[in-house]
């Protein structure tokens, strides 16, 4: 950055104006937005979904290796997430930013020029926020609020014996994609001259720095007739995810290893770094993909999109959730997933 | 505390079920609360206003003299207080935490029982949250959502010309407190031995450490048939605030220092700290009054309410905004108010 203004010369409602000048309001249902006590939102015939996440420097993101327009950008896509994870459509996100004064204004226009991209790509409207100063670090409050239809919402809780477990796109790779940022991270430390090896990664980096919510699989649903009987969304890695619906719908599961996506650019990343590709998908986290179940009946409609991968199936309760290997082996899934396998 | 019991021992999901588990939704409207990806609101015939507040230990509050408890019950009212100032009802709140591992499960218990005696008293359900770890101190995200009759919620932007300028309460007090804490914490930090001297300064101390929102004055507007004109907390002072009525409103203002509200207490204890009571209102801030306009018809109705001053009245852009002092003097109102004042 070749410049570098100081944000305490805006004040605090300068600064507002000027990281919400260019937001345009997208949605009839945002009322009212930025510059109020708080904002209105319309939702007659609708039923509203809201959902915050808490991001913390140094807990969730690096800068040393978070380009901070990306930070923006998957501040958004990790909050929409949640609210198509509900089957429904996002409409408005809500911004809090605590950062202390090493941050300058272009850092933080940076910041919102990710933001900005994220709500033009997922149709959501900026309609308020809260800018504080930190004693240390950069700390992002969103509140996403989304919409749906009247009690087509799809929570945790609601899968039935015998319904297809199903995720989509591919897991694993974000885990991978940090795992190698990391590495390169230690790399710069120790010895500062060196230039960071990511040639032939773009995938992976680009899963953990750049990941999309899955706006598409919540349309296809839509379009398709279906209602998933339960679904969340991965961000903590597949086994956890998986350890969610069946506890939350009070059953168990049964997991065919050879089932799970995983691109060929993580499988090849995986066996660099030495790691099994399965442990990646199964604890790695922040894939964002969808997982969800259904009724059998609906397979014909989900084998049709070449994008969802039917994964396994629930299984009552007392069966437990297990994962068989591609080795004919049975385990109990953990939600440190491969922490069975290693102890074998 | 006697007890300490370590967050890590629950996890983050026991720790949210361990967390939530005594509150009880309280409003028809929360469909679906905590515990999935997202909250579901249904709010049919009503328009949703949602606010968002972040509070940072060390710059919104310092825990040497704040209870965990009394920062609950805060935490709440801070959000609950800017629905108030859009003539909504609040019904929901997601809260949002970090922590570092210095937080036992009997400090969060703590900070929890403010959030749930707040939710109590203000009638709203905590339908949400996201916890997290932190590197250092204590941050809270909480967003407020609340529900209005369609278009009677009250911005700050739509006063006129001629309308009363009115505020709830008093002012100043919320500030004092926090003098006299910051006080005793530096006695203390230099003396260790000395006990602080609170005695007497019940009023002040409990305006900075246990202020409420006034559901009150919403609830006067309504049974009495009152629709502000415009209108907003008082979160910073004063005079900061009249300043956002005004600008919003592309107005000017008069403001009578004698009209100004000012507890007796808060009088005494600025006298004993050679502080200018005014000053203290106008800049002090935390307040959380309600600043609003009314018509001048509204005037025998606001009358009644012994709890509401007229301050002064809205005028013409051209004109500026004044304060119009007790000595008879006249001076512009500036963002820290008294500043004009102390120059003389």
């Amino acid at each position: 950055m070749s410049e570098r203004t100081e944000i305490a010369e805006l004040g605090e409602f300068g600064l507002i104006d000027h990281l919400t000048k260019n937001f345009e309001i997208q949605n009839v249902s945002s009322v009212l937005g930025v510059g109020d006590d708080a904002a209105v939102i319309d939702h007659f015939g609708k039923q509203t979904v809201i959902t915050n996440d808490l991001l913390i420097e140094g807990v969730h993101f690096d800068l040393m290796y978070t380009p901070l327009k990306h930070l923006g950008y998957k501040t958004v896509v990790v909050n929409v997430s949640d609210i198509y994870a509900m089957n429904a459509t996002p409409t408005q996100i809500i911004l809090g930013l605590g950062f202390s004064n090493r941050f300058s204004l272009e850092a933080l226009d940076e910041f919102y020029e990710g933001v900005h991209a994220a709500c033009d790509h997922y149709g959501v409207d900026l309609i308020g926020g809260d800018t504080s100063s930190s004693q240390k670090g950069f700390i992002i409050s969103c509140t996403a609020i989304g919409e749906v239809t009247p009690d087509t919402y799809v929570k945790r809780s609601t899968a039935q014996k015998g319904d297809l477990l199903c995720v989509s796109g591919d897991l694993g790779a974000a885990y991978l994609g940090l795992t190698l940022l990391e590495r390169e991270k230690r790399i710069f430390l120790e010895s500062p001259g060196v230039q960071p090896d990511l040639e032939g990664e773009k995938y992976i980096v680009g899963r953990i720095l750049k990941p999309e919510a899955r706006k598409d699989i919540i349309q296809f649903f839509a379009e398709n007739g279906i209602q998933p009987t339960s679904m969340i969304d991965v961000s903590d890695g597949l086994s956890s995810e998986i350890l969610h619906l069946c506890k939350d719908s009070e059953l168990g599961c049964v997991l065919y290893e050879e089932k799970i996506p995983i691109a060929e650019d993580a499988r090849q990343a995986a066996f660099k770094f030495n790691l099994d590709p399965t442990a990646c998908a199964l604890s790695g986290g922040e894939d964002y993909e969808l997982l969800f179940t259904v009724k059998q009946d609906d397979y014909d409609k989900i084998a049709a999109n070449t994008d969802i991968s039917v994964i396994g199936y629930m299984a009552e309760a007392e069966a437990g959730s297990h994962i068989y290997t591609k080795g004919g082996n049975k385990f109990p899934i953990t939600a440190q997933g491969w922490n069975a396998f290693n102890k074998q």
